[in-house]
């Protein structure tokens, strides 16, 4: 693929296709929604708008962070606070298809189907990649076509065009476009966090609490992993608790699950040998910068027969 | 130590306090019990009855196994089925402490309390040794007074009389008198496991699915770890589930936690570093010959701040 080829016909496409129209899109942070964004800026100027939608369901600092990153390319990004929108529509779940679904419906259909309904942008922006594509006709991934996500229907409502710019391009694909326009590292290396986020990372019920405790075993994760050049590494938060001793007294307290795997494409994974010493240190800032977490234990498992995230 | 002389002493002792009148006690398969029955026998013989209540909570083979290795040195034990009463009693508890308590209440108030009464025995052979009796004093291990925990009023029903041969013993010593008394390694070296068994080794409801999962996971890991040299070794069956894939299809499976240590008294321990090789095996091995099994995790966590068992 000549990757420059690539982003010229892609942003005079976009140019012609909008013309003097208004268009929209959402910026995750990942690679894809990345590119997207970037195109879209190169071809649209301000007559796109890209907005973030703080979920509350980000690491440490991300969504200041991406903001931060496109600030950085003059590409301004709309930070859009949606926390008590997705922390009520998760409040009381616990089965992991019921959490998946009210993140997407959430997203879709009241959070971002509002935006787009307000923006008066007849054009929706979207990273949809060709594995998007060829997993949602084989099955594996739930529907994307983003238009019947947002609950417009496509036969009254003629005059919403969705824009695919990806959609001819696998992940390496992406990273080499992206490298070729000269996106930082820690977008076009991303890696790998899912759309639902941390809340994938909960067994149970997702609360404000539940997703502090967390968001700081995720930070120390990356901290400690960062350089371990394994494809995904994680922390999970278990429903369950275990028996413990801390200052001499008794206590209940949360599990957390580290997991760190090597993969080339996520289809299959297998766990990454990690040096004791690290995983010991691990153990260690886990069990004691988090308060009420007294284990810290270590997926053995690969992929299959587990999946890489464990909702 | 003489270890000769204590157990000459021991024999004697019994032997004169008893004299004509029958005796009783309940063998668990440990060292303490183990090594107070056989006193109970040299000094005793057939005036002492060995009870082995079978609790369902065993390891694979295990009530046979004691039975077995007892005839072997020409002490018969009784085996008694008291599987239903212990079921019944655990049944819907998920609280770690009801389900201690269930039991401990099970064995003494209703299994060993009757087969006491009904022997028609006076004296009570028990296993307690120096460490028992220190940590009950300082709190730490709830009471020892094994006629109070019968239920039997110490105040009205006097004649009832409990011989400890091993109240001044510490663990150490218990395995130097069995050594010297030729009782086998399994027996003199026996890994540390706990009273209520298996019901410790789930975190949730203790039903007979869900000890048998446990049970063929604690063989497995028996199995591999028995040459390991560690303190203690072990699998624990979470509550909490996690998605899978097997045989294309995705699946929300159990999750087997490995917990292998180095200790010298149980008191603090620190986790065993062990060939990657190894655990990826015991994964292998706990995914596949475990029916809904899907993920295998190890413990990193020291004690403190986690305790050697969840619950």
């Amino acid at each position: 693929m000549d990757a420059k080829k690539f982003v010229e016909e892609q942003i005079t496409d976009i140019k012609q296709t909008v013309g003097d129209e208004k268009a929209i899109n959402a910026l995750s942070g990942g690679v894809d929604s990345s590119l997207a964004t970037v195109l879209g800026h190169r071809a649209l100027g301000n007559k796109l708008r890209t907005v973030f939608i703080d979920n509350a369901l980000m690491r440490e600092g991300e969504p200041e962070q991406v903001v931060d990153t496109f600030a950085q390319m003059d590409i301004p990004v709309d930070l859009v606070d949606a926390q008590d929108d997705f922390l009520s529509a998760l409040e009381g779940l616990t089965d992991p298809e019921e959490k998946r679904q009210a993140v997407t419906d959430t997203f879709y259909s009241k959070v971002f189907g509002r935006l787009v309904k307000e923006s008066g942008a007849k054009f929706l922006l979207h990273g949809t990649i060709l594995t998007d594509i060829e997993e949602t006709v084989a099955g594996i991934k739930r529907q994307h076509n983003i238009l019947v996500q947002l609950g417009i229907d496509t036969q009254e409502a003629y005059g919403y065009t969705v824009l695919e710019p990806l959609k001819t391009l696998r992940k390496d694909g992406v990273r080499e476009v992206s490298m070729a326009l000269g996106l930082p590292a820690e977008v076009s290396h991303r890696i790998p966090f899912p759309g639902p986020a941390l809340a994938t990372r909960i067994v149970g019920e997702v609360t404000r609490q539940r997703l502090d405790t967390v968001r700081i075993a995720t930070t120390v994760v990356e901290e400690e992993l960062g350089d371990s050049g394994a494809f995904q590494y994680m922390a999970v938060l278990l429903n369950d608790r275990a028996t413990g001793i801390r200052d001499n007294k008794r206590e209940f307290g949360q599990i957390i699950v580290v997991r760190c795997i090597e993969s080339t494409d996520a289809r299959t994974a297998t766990v990454t040998e990690l040096p004791w010493e690290k995983l010991h240190r691990i153990c260690d800032r886990i069990t004691t910068e988090i308060e009420d977490v007294n284990r810290c234990l270590y997926d053995l498992t690969p992929k299959p027969p587990a999946t890489v995230e464990y909702i």
